[in-house]
């Protein structure tokens, strides 16, 4: 079946790619940035709101919409875009990322994995939540505990209930610490799942395959190569752990890659990572970040508000410094935040635990983030990105 | 000096009167409701959303913004319109209420009053959080535990640096549990209060004087009779508890309150009580209801779409009859939430603990108030109101 995607570049400078994604539901101007709707929702903000932002698309996690509300109630409701009310792209995750690190996510942190290789152990032990073999990976829910296999026919039929515009084959993410013997077992199970992905889908929904490798130049590439040369409309890039593993990765694959498919940068979204990743060649990336930290009291500032990468572009509203602090949150935003709130009534909502508060700088945080890509797109198009990365970047 | 309100009543039809007030921040046509502010923010919701759902005047409390962020900030910040960025009418309370009832509030349950008439205490005993005597009310903070003292000229003070186009003079709300004696002790402080509160004040701002006297009619009309004489621009009636003594109260004191001063309820706000007491005379209402009962999954829902007496006109999301129900929320109702999205997906919101869910509905549930308001004063201009009433009442 004819998959529903047109990717077309139309310019490249310096390495950086001005495109346009064209789906179902509607065009996507590239670089973009993708707010993570978890739940079939960018929390606290409305589908108006993310619209009149200028949002264009956004990611969807498979892995929580499986458990809740569950799959049948989203294909009920007719998918999910007429369930969260939101007429444009929505692309979805294939669930695996969340199945591998929420196992003890809570506990260990962000980004911590840990997990098992091989056969499900006998007596389910509470510090087990997740283990792998070639066939699948097995979770336990973080709603219940409940066991849950996920293989990449699973994974595919799921996203193709929820009716996304571009949905991801299963990978396995390997744990940062993963050696390079588990690594290139890992890839080679992402390679298998990818291949099984794309004979399990039925729709017209585009598909991205994803490239592992961890931090090794040879799987890296192995794995571009491998999953560039197989049917997909897009390739996503997983597994990037930290700033200068991240850009060694994106270099080594950059040739390695295919021009003419989107490039998708999972999880990804600094201010400085974002930079760095558009100027080799990435066209999207999504991110909690901007909605997370939003709603513990971090707004993004621009540069010429101050914001650098020392302070990671942003303040932390609920500072006591602004109190009384009766200037606009960011003088050089023109969102509806910024030219309607003080400083000072930020952190009060703040320091009131008012909900307003947890809104208002999710708002103004992807106002940032779709105005940011703006700017690249138009300074990729007046061959002015390099001035723009060293504005930002110095 | 001169005060910034005027009056005037268009039509008065069976008891219930339709009415304008002008105000600093604009007009308007009563009966209204008005949605709480508590914090300087109707909970969940934006300025901009409150103004296109219909919002023509908002109440905010006197008592917690003294103590977060404290009177001298709100000053500094150019009052509370700006503060808030609401630029419509805003109403403030006298924060009596609240120094009595959140005393012990959260631990006796709303509506439940604990404190002493008399000296202050020499220990503190954390039993007592709030005490009265002829001067004042001292009362500890529900943030910190700290003493506060509110007099009548202190809460002017408060009052007139919030900028409120409508303030209220220091009353005292009696307990439930007062017996004659204590009601009518009560209200004579009530009444000496209220000159108190008139001479303090210097601004132009509109102020109300309260209506006390509990349950005991001859209190209740004489304190009707001393508040109206007063040079008050309003009158706002206190310490209803219950519905039955409630509308006694009112017919008590019908007769007894100038037709040209308007009358506000303070604190009610159900579609019964209001239909009620518009038939008795009332122009304005407040009550956090429709936002409070909003954030634990309660929606309103008209007549014609199910709502009655019985179920107090709305219906609670969170339940699971609700999980796989593809209606709007309300197919009657024309606002943002019920044009966009379904039971279902209000349900799942509210079931993953997502803040949208919360905004939401109080957005529905305030619009649902603005048009019941709206309907109810083109059914006084119509003389339709006895018909309207019987179609919601019965």
């Amino acid at each position: 079946m004819g998959r529903n995607l047109k990717f077309s570049i139309e310019k490249v400078f310096e390495g950086a790619r001005l495109g346009k994604i064209e789906l179902a539901h509607g065009i996507v101007e590239t670089p973009a940035f993708l707010p993570v709707a978890t739940k079939a929702t960018v929390k606290t903000l409305s589908p108006k709101e993310l619209d009149e932002i200028g949002t264009q698309i956004v990611i969807t996690n498979t892995y929580h919409l499986y458990l809740k509300p569950g799959t049948k109630l989203i294909k009920e409701a007719g998918g999910v875009h007429k369930f969260m009310a939101w007429n444009k792209p929505v692309m979805s995750d294939s669930g695996g990322f969340q199945a591998f690190s929420l196992g003890l996510g809570a506990e260990l942190g962000e980004g911590k994995f840990k997990y098992d290789v091989g056969e499900r152990p006998k007596k389910p032990v509470m510090e087990r939540k997740a283990y792998v073999n070639q066939d699948k990976v097995v979770f336990q829910s973080i709603y219940d505990g409940s066991y849950h296999e996920l293989t990449p026919e699973k994974s595919i039929e799921i996203q193709e209930a929820l009716g996304t515009d571009i949905i991801v084959a299963l990978d396995e993410c390997p744990p940062p610490s993963a050696d390079y013997n588990y690594t290139k077992e890992s890839m080679e199970r992402t390679h298998k799942w990818a291949i099984r992905s794309l004979k399990a889908h039925t729709t017209d929904q585009a598909i991205y395959g994803v490239v592992q490798g961890g931090i090794f130049e040879d799987l890296r590439k192995e794995s571009a190569r491998f999953i560039s040369k197989l049917d997909f409309d897009g390739i996503a890039i997983g597994g990037a752990f930290g700033k200068d593993e991240m850009y060694k990765t994106l270099d080594w694959i950059k040739e390695e890659l295919p021009d003419k498919k989107p490039r998708h940068l999972l999880g990804i979204g600094t201010i400085t990572d974002i930079f760095n990743s558009v100027a080799r060649g990435i066209d999207t990336f999504d991110c909690v970040g901007p909605t997370r930290i939003a709603r513990v009291g971090y707004a993004y500032i621009r540069k010429e508000s101050g914001g650098n990468i020392k302070n990671k572009f942003r303040i932390r509203l609920t500072k006591k410094e602004f109190k009384h602090d009766f200037q606009p949150l960011d003088k050089n935003c023109d969102c509806y935040v910024c030219k309607t709130f003080s400083r000072a009534y930020l952190h009060h909502l703040f320091k009131s635990n008012e909900i307003l508060g947890l809104r208002l700088l999710s708002y103004h945080n992807i106002y940032f983030f779709n105005k940011l890509m703006r700017e690249i797109r138009e300074s990729i198009k007046n061959e002015t990105f390099d001035k723009l990365y060293d504005y930002w970047m110095n």
